[in-house]
């Protein structure tokens, strides 16, 4: 029995560079010289994936693809797979497979408290009392609940019967593909900046898998993510 | 605490009729004229769609719109959701409400033992011990979680963090809206039948939901549905 | 043999009111009696619609359909076919049916002439030689391209063969099906206003397309379409 | 001005494999350790990807990417482009560019005559003389257009307007990227095969950019496309 409170987010392949970007956008709009130029002038590729980014020419950042691990609460993945558009899922199944024992236990800097009006709440520490209680109260039901669950498995009732005992805090894991427009969408949505145009309150917790994703895309194509930062977070 | 062994699937609005599927062929093969003459010969309707169907023409089945509401365990949800293309969904909130307690119990038809190899697996019924022990074990887990929920929200916990305890098994609801071709895509996938040209094996769960649906879907559109059956029950 | 300088848009049918956008929202924070109550007070159901758009809870505009009949130069549809995600389309086949003549020259009011760097292009308009220049050009090469194609026809050439020869001019005819959310994004890109938060430069004969549509959209559904305009013209 | 009987099809860049497939079927189903073992044993991988694609479990089929770079008449890509799931294009704009004079024009294999009735076609070779006649009278269309086309660039006309003259059969090129499962399904209803489990009508100029796609994706991914074969070239 594992207790978390952190996901995981790995890198399993990509083929995602900011030269991706230029060549399908040269096809739209110039010869192949030009993009020879361009690369011996990395400001006016900059240039051109910020104008890009600017004026909403999404396509150019559709030709490329990268495929990352996530390991994170089942919670997580029900936001994360509502994402229909340029991303791809392989989850584990219960169907399949004896679900493992991992499940997510807030840690200590993970506000627990909402306050303010729908749609506009914002969270505050919880005090330790909070946290305690939280500890003791989940990590008692995730150990009941996954009880239950063996108990059914070696009556010989099928798993997928067995697993409707299972919590929303069980951890799953996922293969997820997307390109950096599909991606940037995503981080629109599920991350929170100030200097983001448009304001997002996405869960802590899918906002903890998002974050890690950036910072893979951001190493692979950084000048697409610094267009993508410096025009207020919103995808093409 | 109630504990319910069905799905609900209602039929909310919709548009969506096998005149449609005639008049969007004709725009691509006819004119006008040729629809009056079509809509005076049901014989003639019914071989057009059928010969859409066989030949995978499958654009003409997309220019209508089913909204259903559903109410299933968290688990159906999740496999339903995975269906990304030509389906549009809004859940019931676990950050904006606190969920009510019911949860799904197998019911005395529901064969609880799988045995086979992977992929192949045959569901058998259980035995009534395994039948007792799964109402047992369930109702019991489900009690537990739901008094952790309880406990940390009036303890001020949020309801995004406390619902981390609450199992799989919990019945969510959502509003599901879709048109023809997607929704056989769904069915045909979704749903047992011998008359299928390709296998499929859901779980028994969806299955109940994916049944409500065509049935509702079959007096909408009942020479689409016909030919869907009569061409394997595979989407165009 | 016609020449036209217009489009044609018309609303075949539909399943959409701002309605089904409060539906589908309450579906995801409230209960139904709470929509009753949203129902009796106008104020409250375009602040709802309001905030849906501005922070962009995009789903609960999805559960709707429009299908419009179009007509319009094949160098249009090329442009709007290119939007995938929520549209579906039917568009008259020039291997089933020999084509007929309606070609586009542009009127009057149409600017001819391009000044600026690419990307940033603004049109003025063209000088009574220019508008008499374009609509001989374009005349005679309609008529010499229609006349080669009969020709083929007449021999017995294929009519998917012969068609080679039609111009981008020539127009066409489809069923395009899509819901609000779609169409705002559709028309986000392909109209050019003031108030839009985002820049646009959509070539004018698509942005008549785009108009027309948007015109009908505002009749069926007026909040949802004064809280697009209200928060920038940007899809949610 | 250039008059061409044959398409180019060019692989990009890619990211693909039937590891790909491996990996992430694994991931549903079983540890790391077992595809350390389904690597050593080559037989086991057919056997896996067969099951995979007979049983329609398409998702795994997804974690890959291709992008080609394609030249073909814009008959063929307003086909194309109607494909919308799983693809990302990126074509030449008439609106930025001049476009140049190549231009389609059917060599002598390619059959021009269609007989029996809409919908079951079968085309026959044409007469010596109805390929002269073709030939000469897609020339002489496309040199007329083209010379209009440049009439009005000359006089100041804008690109976008001028460019309605042109013909369908002109090149245009264009970037699109896919993955397998999106791959297949275009595979499947642009070629025309015996072993086909359902029958299709492609019109030759797409199944000739369709077959050399399948070429290249056959190298890279050999086991995945000998199950797409094996299986009736139906899509999973």
């Amino acid at each position: 029995m594992r207790f978390l409170d952190d996901v995981t987010v790995e890198l399993v392949k990509h083929s995602a560079s900011d030269t991706d970007v230029l060549w399908a956008a040269r096809v739209s709009t110039a010869g192949e010289q030009s993009l020879a130029e361009l690369e011996k002038d990395p400001g006016r590729s900059k240039g051109l994936i910020n104008y890009l980014m600017r004026d909403r020419h999404g396509s150019p950042f559709e030709h490329n693809s990268m495929t990352f691990f996530v390991s994170a609460p089942i919670f997580v993945f029900r936001e994360f797979q509502r994402h229909r558009v340029g991303w791809s899922y392989n989850e584990e199944s219960g169907r399949y497979r004896e679900l493992q024992p991992s499940f997510y236990v807030p840690g200590e800097g993970r506000k627990l408290v909402q306050e303010g009006k729908p749609g506009r709440y914002v969270f505050v520490d919880g005090t330790p009392e909070q946290h305690k209680l939280v500890t003791q109260q989940m990590e008692s039901a995730y150990r009941q609940s996954y009880a239950a669950y063996e108990e059914m498995l070696e009556a010989g009732v099928a798993r997928e019967v067995a697993r409707a005992v299972l919590p929303v805090g069980l951890f799953s894991t996922m293969y997820a593909t997307c390109n950096a427009r599909s991606l940037m969408h995503f981080l629109s949505l599920r991350t929170q900046h100030e200097q983001a145009r448009v304001p997002s309150f996405p869960q802590r917790e899918i906002e903890m898998v998002a974050e890690r994703m950036e910072a893979v895309w951001a190493e692979l194509m950084p000048l697409t993510h610094a267009a993508f930062v410096a025009n207020g977070r919103v995808a093409p």
